[in-house]
């Protein structure tokens, strides 16, 4: 095998956080981050799942502090470095400030597929504090690829190293997956990364595809450990990546060891395609939009996947909670004159 | 949508008979046969894991007879229709008849990828009985292209209308999948089918890729219910595969309310991909090793997956259990001359 030509990026830390209803203990972390540390993972990310600053009742309150847990992490590392998640308007620049005194390495700085331009203060301060500094363009399924390549090229002139397709809602295929990694990778200098959703069962070959593609970073959470069927699955990625003849610079053995002796035991429940992730996938829509459709759908006693279909159509985003109301609303009106 | 193109096999009632420890009771096939044909499967599997036959001190004994099961499916469906695997030298030709006599319409004759020979009676008495005849390639990684065309030919030459190629391990990727389905596709004049696992979370991408290749038959199973990591997921292919364009005759949120609402109540445990069954995937080593495999280890203190994987590089076949012991010796006495 020739030289690593990607880094794996372990999320388990981060996106396994919505799983665990931000409830890590640092015991948890501390095994889990040994155990990425000592398999050979170059970076993984440790921070609340909506990012730094998201221990909020709006976004689910932390148990534990996550500059503890980040402080943990470092602790446990003779080699891994720990990467923080950062959302412009939920964290602030001192919680970045405030995470690299304990000893973060690495920011991605996370916006809405077509907002690259609230991230500019951030990815500057990311490079100005000596970070290895990401760009992760979020819901990227519900932008054309002309305007991941614009967000993309604003990311980089901001100062990003890294420009992430991130596939939130598990929607995209890989074939849409080559095409935006290509694009991004044929316009940009810097380097392009991805980061998979399970909700079709498409996380690992939207993955392989996106290597392929030429991505040099590639995220993974170890069991799938993350939001909505969770994320490409860690240790299974390197057993392929092995597989197709690349050199991942991790130990298969020690990975699979930290997903099962550890990640496995602390889990609150399996990463399966349910009806509910499935629905999300097929949709597009974002995982946040859920409980409120369950509720409207009750409430007008319509089908709650009528709805989310619907919102995918209607390209909802964050913040448009509202819609769900309306388009409950006009299933019920339908069904009714359909009686 | 256009014609449709393809038919989705489903074997939850079968292959997941080895997830259930073959105790499926009547009221769960009723319940999931009458899912499956409000769905609009055209066919569907019911047959104890390891075919007619099967239930026995060896493979596992049913709970309920496996003639009384299949006769409650036929009895539940309007349209869909029933299929039963056999493996020749499990089930005799005496079990086709009484399954047919109950209403079974298919039958599956499965056999390792390099012994089709053994299936031509089997064949031939499913023609006879009139039923739709299938020709099922089991292990299908461990042998090469050409032989598996030479194989999947005398299958063809028995009277085979389908010819399978059967990922028993879950050991192959997209890839190979396709060059396997194309080349059995160009060299045979009968149609083409393949079967998946998700030990290295790649059947869902398998399947794609079968399609895109020329097979017309795919199987699945609701919630991924089957052997190792099981299947890939039929409520899910129904989900992708229509986010592809195609047309697959089923129903997309009656086939998921069969998986969620019925399966995954019944389901023992999730199909996760584990540490045990990521390493038969990724050392193609098939089910019926794991067990022997991890006693041998025990006793001679060596890892499982050591001698795992080195019995994948041996190509160990069903019947070479006996191999288990002397490679976890060798590695005890490799690991004894280290110390």
């Amino acid at each position: 095998m020739g030289k690593r030509s990607f880094e794996i990026l372990d999320v388990t830390l981060r996106d396994g956080s919505h799983a665990m209803k931000h409830a890590f203990t640092e015991e948890q972390v501390r095994e889990t981050a040994r155990g990425l540390d000592q398999a050979g993972v170059t970076y993984f990310e440790v921070t609340h799942g909506d990012g730094l600053g998201g221990s909020s009742l709006q976004y689910g309150l932390s148990a534990v502090d996550e500059l503890k847990l980040i402080e943990a992490a470092v602790e446990e590392c003779k080699s891994s470095q720990v990467s923080v998640l950062l959302l412009p308007g939920i964290g602030v620049k001192e919680d970045l400030q405030e995470a690299v005194k304990v000893g973060a390495k690495m920011v991605r700085v996370a916006t809405h597929v077509t907002e690259a331009d609230v991230a500019a203060q951030h990815i500057a301060l990311g490079r100005e504090l000596g970070l290895k500094t990401i760009g992760f363009l979020m819901m990227a399924h519900m932008a054309p690829v002309e305007k991941i390549v614009e967000q993309g090229k604003l990311f980089e002139s901001y100062g990003a190293e890294v420009v992430y397709v991130t596939d939130s809602a598990g929607y995209l295929l890989p074939h849409e997956v080559k095409e935006r990694i290509a694009a991004l990778k044929n316009e940009l200098t810097c380097e392009v990364g991805f980061h998979g959703h399970n909700n079709l069962s498409m996380a690992m070959a939207n993955t392989i595809a996106a290597v392929q593609a030429g991505a040099t970073y590639i995220d993974g959470s170890l069991r799938c450990l993350g939001a909505g069927s969770g994320n490409t699955q860690t240790e299974v990625m390197v057993a392929v990546l092995e597989r197709l003849g690349y050199n991942t610079g991790i130990d298969l053995y020690k990975i699979m060891d930290v997903a099962n002796d550890v990640v496995a035991k602390y889990m609150h429940r399996p990463q399966e395609v349910t009806g509910s992730s499935l629905i999300m996938g097929y949709s597009g829509v974002y995982s946040s939009f859920l409980l409120h459709t369950q509720a409207a759908a009750q409430k007008f006693g319509v089908d709650e996947r009528d709805i989310l279909v619907e919102l995918g159509k209607m390209k909802a985003v964050g913040g448009q909670e509202d819609l769900i109301y309306d388009v409950a609303q006009r299933f019920a009106l339908k069904k009714s004159s359909l009686v």
